[in-house]
């Protein structure tokens, strides 16, 4: 986490919950909450044959840095709504797979839980924003349309190869975006675990991962509104870690890479003193093997930054890559920024915030 | 190397020598040649300091075959134009770095040697055809500009990833190609051997080969002539043979996913009784994983054909998918079948052709 | 296939079956039995729910060269004993899995089938012999204490990785091995397919693979009755095909390495003519970097040879490394070994050889 | 580093220097002292030609965490004693390949400088410690032979894979260690920058790593001083950080596996105070998948830890894994333990530490 993120409420932390702890991206809520300025995580809800268990001896950890220490003391617990309102948990960080969460998701709604969702489950539906702070925060407002705060809502995070795409293209989009063409290099975390068998990937790619083209056509569109063409492939690599992209785009203005790099340059998040937002959402480099996937760092800023490069012009169109972490700004560090702009935004509204503190929106300097 | 190709010259095969025998391109034509049905590999030429040297104890073997038993007993040596001609060495194949190639091939063609050359130095000179015998056979006639019959020549193949993507594309020049976007998932052993760092690649995805963007729109262009805009990303990837390729191509007519996949299907090899040239240059399949990386096979006709698949529509462009294998039709086999061309094409004309055999041209069914 | 191999009956070849032929293992049953000199590969088993299917269909390809064109036109049957009877099957190669095999392999056997098995369920039946044919050609013996041949038998080979322990270690008995200290470094193909989680095992060692262990301690005694001590490590390295073992021996009496590489020159298999076995088991070279993962090479003879290397002394013990192809050596090439040496053995006895060729037993000298 | 570490010189830290700071063991002294307790990295000494340029920029960048933000500013210099004594640097650490060493470190040392090396060049002269500060803290004192306080000295830690062995035998020495078997499986990590080819490693296993088998037998004995036989085999295997090593082990005396289990868990640093090393050096697990390669975390305590597990007893034998990340432990935290050990030692004897603070030795509870 960024260092000079202010503490929201130093008093007390708020307690949240993650469902869907033992898988990945469950694994990384997990690893950003354990130290996190805001929250404590307070309950770990995995599958009801696990619960009464401890956290680390049913996972099989699977990220580059041991579990944390507060972590290692949780206890898995099934999905008790009453108990977890008895504890004052309402905010739920959700890793759970597409399938179980089109039935929990609206119904933990339905019962007041704020649901921070990492799953594709309702993210088209109307009401339910598809939220990057850095991006489109105004799409925050919908939760509202779901009931807010009489009752409970769900906020999703896009598809992780969209979040990389979309942060890079919300600078540009002043230019007019008229087409999109990108090229996934996709790492095997984000098939999730187990994921892919190695004996299909390993020395291999794989140019079809289900669903992810029409992903990113619907999620670019509803996020970014831009009415551009979007033209995807989407190819899974033999890389643990980390999502690249290549792009190709064209406008309708005439626009020189010096307008690219200086919108990119530009960019700053309105929101950076929220404890995942770092200020320069898009970080960009002219070296010309800048990105690589191997950059795919952790933690925030590094792991919420959008890392771009290789900016050239041919003929009217411009082309770049870019690098997204898909498990942290793609994914459990995406759905946690989403709750700090809630807080910061509703807080007061939903009794979260007794405190009266104010968010200190100072920009970093990293 | 297919089963049906007929023996050309079946009372003595033609001897060849191969420059740069070490390298990984090198191997590959050691390999393709020791049990060719027209060449007897006759010499293998590397540096002057190997000379006298067991090819086999000098060779950091690279491929997934053993070396081949006539190769075993390959003695190095250095490049002595006498000693070649003595032994009515003419055709040379080439897997000379760039630099070397540069001042070498101009002299060996000079003192008449057909040069058959992977090496890029002399692509770009107006006269040397970059030539894939499926794609643009009437290149070869260029070979007359530089002065043969009474001279030697320099043919080349087109560098490895516009090789898999002019083949793709050659059937579909009668629509009218306007744009092609394209990018590549390239394996390790295009760079060679030692290459890549395997600190640097494995795990990680580069989005820049030197050079290598610049050449796709070079050599497309020349070997096509389709005055289409050309839009690469050229990206390595930790794979160690086969470059896949995504590719989005606009039209100047309405073309449908079935007429693409129709002129596939059509398109034949002009010479498919050429020893390496199988009849179908490309193999379209429907199937969601096809093509893949790990189908990078070895000798012909599957190492020499370009895989396609994932053929869809989006708007009015049409995307897909494309494998070479980047050492045998993109480099050695295409070489060699550029050689098969010419001794088809011209081997009266110079005399290699003594018994005055027709190539049958009945078409493989493989 | 080794090419001086002799056609044993030429005028008909024998009628085989495969079960489990959808694995990995069957996979390469199904390559080498596609060109096999003595065998038709005349039935595909698998599961019901795709019987009637097209094997090439149905089947996820997994080895590096393209399925065999014989093999493209295969219908996947269900189990039916009396269709393959009908069509004069009697030998079944079996890559089920140990629990199917467990209830499957008796009925068969009890029906008067001959089974071929890479299974480990029956391999400790103390009637069931584990054999390798260039170790413990004697073993087959034991299936007339099986009811052969008025019954059927059951055949089993070796776990992979004590194939290739087995088969160096053969030669070197006459010294009195006392113990044998082994680690393995094994290919995630010989967990088969899907095998291991590419999250697992991607850029990582697993020092633990379920009940190896002590599968090499068990069957190196049974194969070869050393009454040594056998320390083995299990490890699973991120490596498609091969498992390199490193080896530290202690014997009874003084030995030195020039011993040791006397043994393995000097090691001929008897029976070099059977179609899979070459004359020379085992391949030793001084080279510094031999054996390597990498050099797990296809066919016979390479795929069905042990490679060995770093011969070396410390102090009164030996050390070297070896390789073994565990798909074809350690797999299905060894089970076809297998029924070869059964029925160049007992071909008159069961009728399978009606031509009355005797095997020419001359030796390879590849 | 581990948190409850104590600031040993509050007022002042001790500003130090890194010689050969831009492959890849210099990185890791970088990232180690760019947040230290009680170091502060004042100079960054590469090549000549490099001399006067950022740091930052001529740096390929190796590491899985980005370049610290401190680091960020530092200016490449040569090597420039009288500067270095200028700034007050004395203590240098020292990664400079094995040839450069050999000639360097005993001017540096003649000239007053103390130098923490990690090249191997000096570490068998008599009086050149190769300590590891839990093993063996006495031979420290051997630094008075070299000179000290009136000379400089150099202090080496132990080759990497040797350091994992050293530290996870030393609380059995006590049991009387009379037969070591080893097996590595070392990442390319340990082969610095660029290291390994890419067509060499990727999808492969390599079982001889130069001179490695020889270190481990004597630095072993060095620093142990066990007198007992040592069987290693070192092997590369495709993985980016951390060394697997599988072992067998003989006792003088009888010990059962719980007296190992124990003697791991009872195992305690004498001075766990110091910044880098964690109060436990071995962490042994039961679990069965426990050590992994990719359990080669970063920092301390974790990186600076040995993992243990697999133990078993095998006749009399006993039988273990170990991980050692081989560039925190194993090369460039180890090195600095060192440093922090003398310094802890013998600070006020050369005036290093003038604010008379102890260090603490309590205990961490991580």
């Amino acid at each position: 986490m960024s260092e000079n993120s202010l503490n929201y409420l130093s008093k007390e932390k708020i307690n949240v919950a993650v469902l869907g702890a033992a898988g990945v991206v469950g694994q990384v809520f997990v690893q950003a909450l354990s130290h996190h300025a805001w929250f404590t995580l307070a309950a770990v809800i995995g599958s009801d044959s696990k619960a009464g268990k401890l956290y680390s001896a049913e996972t099989q950890w699977l990220l580059p840095s041991p579990l944390p220490e507060p972590a290692t003391k949780l206890i898995l617990e099934n999905l008790d709504m009453d108990s977890l309102k008895k504890r004052g948990i309402r905010i739920i960080f959700s890793a759970l797979p597409a399938e179980a969460a089109k039935t929990i998701e609206p119904t933990l709604r339905e019962k007041g839980f704020y649901i921070f969702s990492n799953a594709g489950a309702l993210r088209y539906e109307k009401d339910v924003p598809i939220l990057i702070p850095e991006v489109n925060p105004e799409a925050l407002a919908n939760i509202k349309n779901q009931g807010f705060p009489n009752k409970g809502f769900v906020v999703t995070n896009a598809n992780c190869s969209t979040t990389g795409l979309a942060v890079a293209l919300a600078p540009l989009k002043k230019f007019g975006i008229k087409e999109v063409f990108v090229s996934t290099y996709q790492s095997i975390s984000g098939a999730g675990y187990p994921g892919l068998a190695s004996f299909d990937i390993m020395n291999n790619t794989i140019p079809y991962i289900q669903g992810e083209e029409e992903k990113m056509i619907v999620e670019l569109e509803k996020i970014l509104e831009l009415g551009a063409a979007v033209y995807p492939h989407c190819v899974r690599v033999p890389v643990l870690f980390g999502h690249l992209e290549t792009v190709w785009l064209s406008f309708e203005k005439p626009v020189e890479t010096d307008d690219i790099r200086g919108a990119w340059q530009k960019f700053e998040c309105a929101h950076p003193g929220l404890p995942s937002l770092p200020l320069h959402p898009v970080v960009y480099s002219d070296e010309s093997r800048f990105p690589q996937s191997k950059m795919s760092f952790w933690g925030s800023p590094s792991g919420m930054q959008v890392f771009t490069g290789r900016l050239r012009k041919e003929k009217e169109r411009v082309g770049f890559s870019l690098l997204v972490n898909n498990l942290v700004k793609g994914a459990a560090g995406g759905a946690i920024a989403n709750a700090e702009l809630f807080l910061h935004t509703y807080g007061y509204e939903c009794g979260l915030n007794t405190g009266g503190q104010e968010v200190n929106d100072e920009k970093d300097r990293g």
